[in-house]
């Protein structure tokens, strides 16, 4: 298992430049780092002064370095998804189409880039990731995507289950895969292995994005004060997912100046701006990047009072909503939703109250 | 009909403030100028000087703003489709799912956005549309979804059709469905009258993107050596998609200096830095946006020789592929493909050859 770290802020903040610096400092405390970027024009070769292929290859002692080309990805996930179809269909269709035909929707860089890091994760391979991408919503929609996945198919296999159609094509459904597939789903097109593959990886998925153990945020911005902004909407926006950020970073900066008061209480460390060549300086005032004990966790839960708290910094009261449909119960602020993953004992309860005060969500059940 | 004006380029060189000027460039010459940004950060308010909503308002004579929430625009399209539904089918389904639930994927964002352009250019009221997104790849995927989407669509209609799973559920289809729905598919999902409607709007939009007269994007960058790269790859990564970049603003800069080498020959024109306040200096300091007409076309056709000519700057020639598979003519660089979209004489005939020099790709038919 690795510790998967991302950098958030607004563009030309330096975030590339950190994740080089942090991939260093932590490659000279013996641990085995992967540097990814999803960054197709070429700027990240050029800060990191070496070449980078679409498989990791040694770009420094303990570092790796892979360049994510979703042409690729695709073209690898869709051979396996072949292979998977050849397994559980008799007479496969999709291996009339060709991986290299593929065109890249919107999305699909995003949802490639996730299941590639979750690959090197699982590989055993590394003990940090670092994944330099959009750093802004963008990223925060790949990290929130397996709770968000997760919903669509609870809440949709069950419409779909209850409608009439379905009740009306099931009978159907039955015979006709068994004379054109080789698979028994026992009448429940959602029961088969490989959905449950599926949703164990989503489970995990969530279950990872939560724990600062496992995944990890830094703010970055510099001085100015719209790059402060951006960075306090993002760590309102990755709190609202569940991802925990462990401090700021003052890039081009010798001290903590406005930021410190837009974002505590969060650890802010300045750092130095990059000389063009030798990392040393930014390695040395970077603080210890995966220790995030002493900030403040997305959610906590308090069983005894029957309490959910969440900690949504940089929203007021109007721009948070919270809804309940069945047991699910989704909170909006900033332009994303999420569903709560309660503790059993809550789930399904009904929400009995809710107050937002000093940036806490606070739901009563 | 309206001109989509779009930049791309690094994070950071100023592209929100070269769209806010040129919004009160457009505006000052009468046209009806509507600024559409998509950071839900408060960057884009900030700079603007204004609140922005979800819905257009005035910002300034003969300019307004809105800010794309992927939220509200899920809800509205949500709300549409169940229409639809209710309309064709006689116990929908999805009217149990409440848009307020709906969380966001990856993607969404930018399908929307494009979806939401798509409606104010149908809408008539503005002369031009500004949309101040990534500036980056993910802009590019956006514009490139209606020829990406419609190939997927040709493709995969054909695969299924012919599919022996496909045989063997038709026969059920008719039956059930009239049973179901009240429509008559006579027996092929994709000829219904949705269907149709929804290959008519790619259509459309695929025509847009390849006209400059529709859609133009300018290319932002600093004197920065990593900007003027970034702003280099994101020109051929335009010029893929069939999209016409119509100049170079050097944002922060008196002179064209290198960004002038590594970007010929499109026209370069240097744009002071925004005073904090007073749009007047970088107002004059723009070109005339709205003509491209000097620039090179990303593809031309000359049909006596049967050739077939791509402008694909910045790539050599070990990045581009070309495949054909049956009548699908396939481009591969900068991590995009694209299909070509060729005249009715060469649609479906056989490459016969293809070289790559000066820039061009040049495929014989």
């Amino acid at each position: 298992m690795s510790l998967i770290l991302t950098f958030l802020g607004k563009g030309g903040t330096g975030r590339t430049t950190v994740a080089i610096a942090a991939a260093h400092q932590l490659a000279a405390q013996g641990k085995r780092v992967l540097l990814a970027s999803q960054d197709p024009s070429g700027a990240f070769e050029h800060l990191l002064g070496s070449a980078v292929g679409i498989d990791p290859q040694e770009v420094a002692p303990n570092v790796q370095a892979v360049q994510f080309r979703t042409t690729v990805l695709l073209e690898r996930s869709w051979d396996e998804l072949k292979a998977q179809e050849a397994k559980y269909i008799r007479s496969p269709f999709l291996k009339k189409v060709f991986a290299q035909e593929l065109g890249i929707l919107p999305g699909m860089d995003t949802a490639l880039a996730l299941n590639a890091l979750r690959e090197f994760d699982a590989s055993g391979r590394y003990d940090v990731l670092i994944y330099d991408g959009d750093g802004d919503q963008t990223t925060l929609r790949m990290l929130g995507m397996p709770e968000i996945a997760s919903w669509y198919i609870r809440r949709f296999r069950k419409v779909l289950t209850d409608s009439d159609f379905y009740k009306a094509l099931s009978p159907f459904i039955q015979p006709v895969s068994s004379a054109v597939l080789n698979v028994d789903w026992s009448g429940d097109l959602f029961s088969n292995p490989e959905a449950a593959r599926a949703n164990n990886m989503l489970d995990d998925g969530k279950a990872a994005v939560t724990s600062p153990e496992r995944v990890l945020a830094y703010l970055v911005t510099t001085d100015d004060e719209v790059a402060i902004a951006t960075a306090k909407y993002l760590w309102g926006a990755a709190q609202q997912i569940g991802l925990t950020v462990g401090g700021v970073l003052v890039n081009q900066s010798s001290e903590t100046g406005q930021a410190a008061q837009e974002l505590q209480p969060l650890p802010i460390t300045p750092i130095p701006s990059y000389p063009g060549r030798g990392w040393q300086p930014l390695v040395e005032a970077l603080p210890n990047l995966t220790d995030a004990t002493q900030v403040p966790r997305a959610m906590s839960v308090n069983l005894a009072e029957r309490k959910v708290a969440l900690f949504l910094p940089g929203f007021d009261k109007s721009q948070v909503k919270l809804t309940q449909y069945g047991p699910e119960v989704t909170v909006e602020a900033g332009d994303q939703r999420h569903n709560l993953s309660l503790p059993q004992e809550l789930k399904g309860n009904q929400v009995t109250g809710a107050k937002f005060q000093d940036g806490y969500l606070i739901i009563s059940f």
